[in-house]
C-alpha cells in the first residue's frame, strides 16, 4: 500500500531502500526558482562523519547524489526533483534551503548520552551548529562531550550500547503554521520524528515532563518585552493547539541503544527450535544519536516546508 | 489546505470543528458488510463521562450520534459513512468494530496523575476495562485512584490543575502490520495521538526510558514458550523498525495540566500594551487524563484499522 | 475504497449519495477570505428548471441548501465547507465564486438535440448565458431551440427518448494551468466530465473531428493582432499539451437518451429466468442536456478552481 | 504542486519528462508475489517499432528499461518498483501482469486513419493481437491498412500529416468496477486515454454516436443466452453508471494529426513582432496513431489494475 510518500505539497517519494541496487527519492511539489545545486545537498550528506576534517575523507560512491531531474541552470523548475542518493538527508536540504528562503534555520544536536546530559544555553543558533560540528558526539557542551566520550568507549569495550537524547529547534517559523484538526503541526512532527529508526519518544516543549506539572507551572504567561507581546517561557515548545505560536520550536526525541551488540544475548535457534545465545561479531557503533543529528534536522525541516507551502495556500 | 482528512485507506474527512452548527464525520472506506448500528457509536460517546451510572445520565441533544448515510439494515455498504455528532470518538467506534472483526482489542487507562504512578499488573483487557469503569479517574489500580482523587480536591481548591500519563494497550495486532518507509506503525500512532490536544509527548515501549538504557538491557531477546517462538520482555513495545512484530503494541502519553485555571496569571493587556493579571472564572477540570482514555483508545484504533486495511491490500 | 474524494487542493468529498437520509458535500481545501452566502449556491440551484419564472416556482425541502460550516460574516474561513443538499452543483458554486475572484467565467449550453444541431455565434458570455436561460432547452440559438422542442415533443409520444451534445465554455483562463505529467487540464477535465451520468463521450476542442484532419487544417497558426500574440483559430480548444493556452477552453460532452423510456423493451424475467418484454411506466424526462447545462458547467469550475490554486502553488 | 502521481492504490510517480538526464517510473502499491521480470517491461517496449523483424532490431540504450528496486527472485516484493526507462509504457506492463494474474486481457488497435476506417469483425484477443501485429499501421483490418499505407506515403510528400482513431478493449473485467460517485471507471479511463499526448477526444461504447440515438436504440437489452444472462449489443461500452458490467470494455480516442509539420505555416516571429512563416525541417512521422496503440493500453491498463485492487479493497 501506498507507504513510501510523505508531505502533502511538498512531497517525497522514496524508493530502493537499503536492499535494492540504488536508492532514490523523487521529491514533488518544490516551487520553481528556488536556487539549488547538487552542492547544497552534497554538504548535508557530508555531515555524516562528524568531527573529521573533511577534505581528509574519501569520498565514495555511495557518498555521492546525484540530481537526474527537476534543476535547470541551478534553479528548480517546478517538476520533481529525482535523486540518486544513499541517504535520506537529500530530500531535507532541499527543504532547508526553502526555508532559509523564508527566514527559518533548524538545527539539532545531542543533549544525553549514557545517562549524561549538556547544560545548553541559549545561544544563537550559528554558535550552537559551531559547537556541535566541533566534536564527534555533536554534543553543544564541550564537557559533557568529553564525559561522553569517555562512557563511549567504556561500553564499546564491554560490547554495549548506550541510548540518549536529541534536541532539535526550529527558530524563525512563522506563527500560523499547522493544520487546527489533523495535520496539527506537532503531530506531523511527531510522526516524522518517530520514523526515524531507533527513536521511541517524542517529546514537544516541556514534553514527557508536563505529567508532573501544575497548569500555573506549564502555562507560559504572556509578557511585554521592549514594546513587542512575547511569551515568557516556552514549555509549549512553539506550538500551541497544533499551529505555531512563533516562539522556538523545540522538539526532543529518545534514541535507544544500538541493538547489534557484541555482548552475548539471549534467542532462539531457529533450525533446533530451542533457547540459545547469540555474540553479534564486527564493528558496531555503540550510540546512534550524534549520527540522528543530521536526519532528525531533515525531518523536522521537511515538515515545516510542507506546512510553509500549506499555509500559503490557505489565503486568497 | 486539505487537512481535515486523516488515514489512508481508512479515512475520516471532518467539518465544523467546534465553532460550526453542527460538527461532522463523514467516513471512507471501511469495507461492506460490517455490521454497525447507532448503538455502538452511542456506547463509545456515553464513555465520557467515567463512574456514573449511565442509567441516570440524562442524555442532551449533544451527545447523541446521528448517522446519515454508509449504513443499510445495520450493515455498511462500503459507501461512505457520514454521521452528525460533538465527539470525534465516533469514527474510533466504527474502527473499534472493524478491529473486533479482525481479533484486535484496544484498552486505554491513566496511569499516572499529578505525580502518583498506578501500579498496573498485566491482567486481561477485560477486567483492566472493568477496573477502569470502576472509578471516575479511570486508573485502573484502585488505590492509586483514591490519593489521585485526594491530590486533584486539593488542586481544584487551590484554583490549580495537574498533568498525567495515559498508557494505551492494543491486543491481538497480527504482525507486519505498518509500512518499512514513511508510513511506519509507530509514526502513525505517534501523529494520531499527538493530535490530541494537551498531549506533549508520546512513547512507544520503553518510551524516554531508553535514553538512559544500554543496548543489552533495552533488547527484548527472543525465547521458545509452550513451543512457540516469543519475545523476553516488550521494551519494543510491540513495534520494531516501524512494524508491528505481535506483541502488545503499547504507548503512553503525556497529557499537561489544563491551562484554564482559577488561580491568577501573567498576561498582557492587549488594550492598554501592558503586562496583566488574568483570573479566569467558571467551572475548570483540573485534570484532562481520565477524558482522554475513550479518545486515545479512538485514535489508536483508527490507525490499526487502517493499517489492517493496507496490509490486506498488499497481498495478492 | 476512498473514491468519494475530487480535487487535489480545492477537494471535495460527498456522502449520502441518492438513497441516504440526506446528501452532503464536504469542500475543503478553499482559501480564507472569499465573499460567500448561501444565496451563492441557491440561485445556482434554482437554474435547475429552465425558462421559467423563478419567483412563481415554489421552492420544495430538498431544493434548499445548508451551510454547516467554514463560513463566519459572510466570508470563508479557510476551514471545510460542509453543505447539506440534494444537487451536487453546490460546490461548483463555490469554485465559481472562487474563479470570479480570479476573473474566470464558466458558461454551458445545449448545441444538439435529436440531431438537430445549434448554430452558435461567438458571442460575449454574458449575452450567451442570457440567450441560454430564455428558453427549456437551454439552448443559445432560438430557432434550433424551438425545432428541438417540436422533437421532443414527438419523441415523448412515442414513449421514447433523445440524446444530444453540451457545449461548456471557460473564458479568462491564464495560460500555463495544468500539469504537464498526470493531472494535464484536459485529462482532469475529462474526468469530471465523463463523472456526470449519460456522458458517453469528451472532446477538446476540434474533438473527434481531429481524427479525419490533416495537420495543416488542424494547426493553429500565431498571428499578431492589435500587437499582441494570439492564436488564428482555436482547434486545441484552449489545451496545448495539457497546459491551457490562455485561449477558450472548449468542450463538448456527448449525452445519451434517457434510458427509462415508456416503449416496449427487452430484457429478462429473473424470476423465471426467461426472455421477456418490459415497458416502464411515469413521466420520463426525455432528454438529459438542459439539466445538464448547470452540472456540467460545476463540474468544469472545480477542476478550474482547482488547476488555479495549484499553479499559484507552484511558484515561490 | 503534486501532479506527477497517477492511480490510488496502484500508483505511479515518474520524473524527468524528456528534458532531464534519465526518465524514471516509481510504481508504488503493486501487491507482492507477483512474478516480474525485466523481460515482462522490455516485450512491451520492444512493441514500438511495428511490423518489423524483432530479431534485426538493434536496440538503442534509451530502449532498454533497468528495474532499480522492488524485484526479489523474479518476484514483486510489496515495496516500490523503481524503473528506469525512456517510455511510460513500462508501468503499463507491471499492471497487464498483474490483470492477467486476475484473467483480464487489454488490446488495443488503429480503426481509422485520413479518413479510412477499417472493418473489425468480433474476433478473440489473441487472434486481434496477431493482426495488428502484423502490418505498420496496427490495424487489423488488412485491406484498410493497405488505403492508409497508401494514404499515409501520400500525406508525406506533401509534407502533412493524418489524424486518426485507436480503440482499446478491455475483455474479463469483473463488473462492478468503479467507485459510484468520483472515481467511476469510465471518468478514470476519460482521464487517463486524454493524458496522452495528441488526443482530443475520449469515447466509451456508442461514444459520441449517442447524442444522435434515442434511447430504444441506445439501450442494451437484456437476454438469455445458454442459460445465462448477458446483455445484446454494448452501447454501454461495458460501463454503466461508472461501473463495469462485466461485458468487454471498449473505450475509443481521437487522435489528432502530427503537427511538426514540413508545409509552410503562419506563425509569428517573436523578435519582429510580426507574421511570419514557417517551414520544419527534419523527418516526422506523418501519423501518431499507430505508436499510440501500446500507449493506450497501457493506460488502460493502469486504471484496471488500480480498480481491480481497489475492489478488493472495499469487501471485508
Amino acid at each position: 500500500m501506498p507507504g513510501s510518500s510523505f508531505g502533502t505539497l511538498f512531497r517525497i517519494t522514496t524508493w530502493g531502500e537499503s536492499h535494492g541496487r540504488a536508492v532514490g527519492v523523487v521529491l514533488d511539489g518544490c516551487p520553481a526558482e528556488l536556487a539549488l545545486t547538487e552542492y547544497d545537498i552534497q554538504k548535508e550528506l557530508d555531515r555524516r562523519r562528524p568531527g573529521q576534517s573533511r577534505a581528509s575523507t574519501q569520498r565514495t560512491e555511495a557518498d555521492r547524489v546525484e540530481i537526474l531531474s527537476g534543476i535547470f541552470e541551478g534553479k528548480t523548475t517546478g517538476t520533481p526533483i529525482s535523486m540518486l542518493i544513499w541517504n535520506r538527508v537529500a530530500a531535507g536540504a532541499v527543504a532547508k534551503k526553502l526555508l532559509q528562503h523564508f527566514g527559518v534555520e533548524v538545527a539539532a544536536f545531542v543533549t544525553e548520552l549514557g545517562g549524561i546530559k549538556s547544560r545548553t544555553d541559549s545561544v544563537d543558533l550559528a554558535e550552537l551548529r559551531a559547537r556541535v560540528e566541533a566534536n564527534p558526539i555533536r554534543c553543544p557542551d564541550p564537557n559533557a562531550a568529553m564525559r561522553m566520550m569517555e562512557q563511549l568507549d567504556l561500553v564499546r569495550q564491554e560490547g554495549d550500547s548506550l541510548g540518549g537524547m536529541v534536541t532539535i529547534i526550529a527558530r524563525g517559523v512563522p506563527p500560523g503554521l499547522g493544520d487546527p484538526v489533523f495535520d496539527k503541526l506537532d503531530a506531523d512532527l511527531a510522526k516524522a520524528l518517530m520514523s526515524l529508526g531507533a527513536v521511541k519518544a517524542v517529546e514537544i516543549g516541556a514534553g514527557i515532563g508536563c505529567a508532573g506539572m501544575r497548569g500555573s507551572e506549564m502555562n507560559d504567561p504572556l509578557r511585554m518585552e521592549g514594546g513587542k507581546i512575547g511569551f515568557e517561557g516556552n514549555n509549549a515548545g512553539g506550538i500551541l493547539g497544533g499551529i505555531s505560536t512563533g516562539m522556538d520550536i523545540v522538539c526532543r526525541i529518545a534514541v535507544k541503544p544500538t541493538p547489534s551488540i557484541a555482548k552475548k544475548q539471549h534467542t532462539v535457534d531457529l533450525a533446533a527450535g530451542m533457547d540459545a545465545e547469540i555474540e553479534i561479531k564486527g564493528r558496531h557503533d555503540p550510540a546512534i544519536p550524534p549520527r540522528m543529528v543530521p536526519v532528525a534536522e531533515a525531518m523536522v525541516a521537511i515538515v515545516l516546508a510542507d506546512h510553509l507551502l500549506r499555509q500559503r495556500m490557505s489565503r486568497l
